[in-house]
């Protein structure tokens, strides 16, 4: 069957995945964007914001890995836009992500939400698909979409952790950046026993951050 | 004017210094000693606890260093042993420490508590001294005694954040353990302004532990 794994969840030294204060200008996180430094200076972190050069090294590595074999994606309702309760529009029109019209995705990406909303059509093989029927139900029309290739489960930090206390993730890599946040959402937080049914197989360090690789125990 | 370090504070991948549940059997708290793994397998870790062999790689530089030009050590008083409140007798004796007659610290070592205390002269030139005015007051007694040497900053989690927030620590060596521990004391937590005034300089991989290396900013 095919694994649903966690890439590039980047958190600061002191275990934060976003910053505090999300807002449209930063969505993020008050400092969220320094934990991604690491990874936009990148080759493979370059192309996904459109840019060329960058680095080959361990880093770009990790983000070359966290795209392979994908084919589907799930996220929370924060990560995918700034609305929060019924949808409504942003700026005067209809939210379609943070990543304009040709999202760095190109499969099927499964939103976590309340609030039912039509499928969203976007270019180069991108939809986001609205689930309100829970995690389980996510992840099986996922793997559905995904066929023979892994479901990537992108965040942010309580879709992450939701789906750990369940045990449904098969691995998850956490990449650590050299900064201190002092508040946020937390990755690693209200796990309960899933913190021990993880454990820590790889750890490398990159030339800009630190990578933890975590697999479910079997 | 000589430093105040913290060197082999070791953390969870989670952010967690000690396990929850202290007590005398395990003063670490539960799970607490799998922080510590990777420095009992070193040269000089095993030095510490009376056994000889042991790594000779980049974990044990760390512990090596941890050692270097240091003149004196402050600790907090659950650090120093098992007893809250005023002083009492554990098992009928008077509390000298955790570790025997001859700790390896061999220097004075300041304990911060509410509660006066005679100093308790050990072998090997350990003395322990009981500091109740204060953290300032520690470290100006610390640094008396140690001379042109440093002052090493012990622990527990919380001592280290007083001296953080309060802007004293001049270097914090951080050892993550690839473990979870789902529980604890962080010692990132509630440090206010002190996440600025701290940048990381240095990260590297050691065999058992990630290692990082932070500096109070000029």
């Amino acid at each position: 069957m095919s694994e649903l794994r966690s890439h590039v969840i980047a958190v600061s030294l002191d275990g934060f995945m976003a910053g505090p204060q999300q807002t449209l200008d930063t969505p993020l996180g008050e400092g969220g964007e320094r934990l991604h430094e690491w990874m936009f200076v990148t080759s493979r972190g370059r192309e996904m914001i459109g840019q060329s050069g960058g680095t080959t090294g361990i880093d770009d590595a990790v983000v070359v890995r966290s795209f392979a074999r994908m084919g589907a994606t799930i996220m929370g309702r924060n990560m995918f836009g700034p609305v929060r309760g019924p949808w409504a529009p942003v700026a005067g029109e209809e939210w379609r992500g943070w990543w304009g019209e040709d999202p760095p995705y190109h499969h099927p990406v499964f939103v976590l939400t309340h609030h039912a909303h039509e499928p969203i059509e976007m270019q180069g093989g991108t939809t986001f698909h609205f689930v309100t029927d829970g995690i389980e139900s996510a992840l099986e029309q996922a793997r559905d979409a995904a066929g023979d290739d892994d479901v990537r489960l992108s965040g942010g930090a309580e879709t992450v952790r939701e789906y750990l206390r369940a045990g449904l993730v098969d691995e998850l890599n956490i990449a650590v950046a050299p900064v201190l946040l002092g508040a946020g959402e937390r990755i690693f937080d209200d796990l309960g026993d899933a913190v021990d049914r993880y454990a820590c197989v790889e750890a490398t360090a990159g030339e800009g951050a630190m990578h933890y690789r975590l697999r479910r125990r079997a």
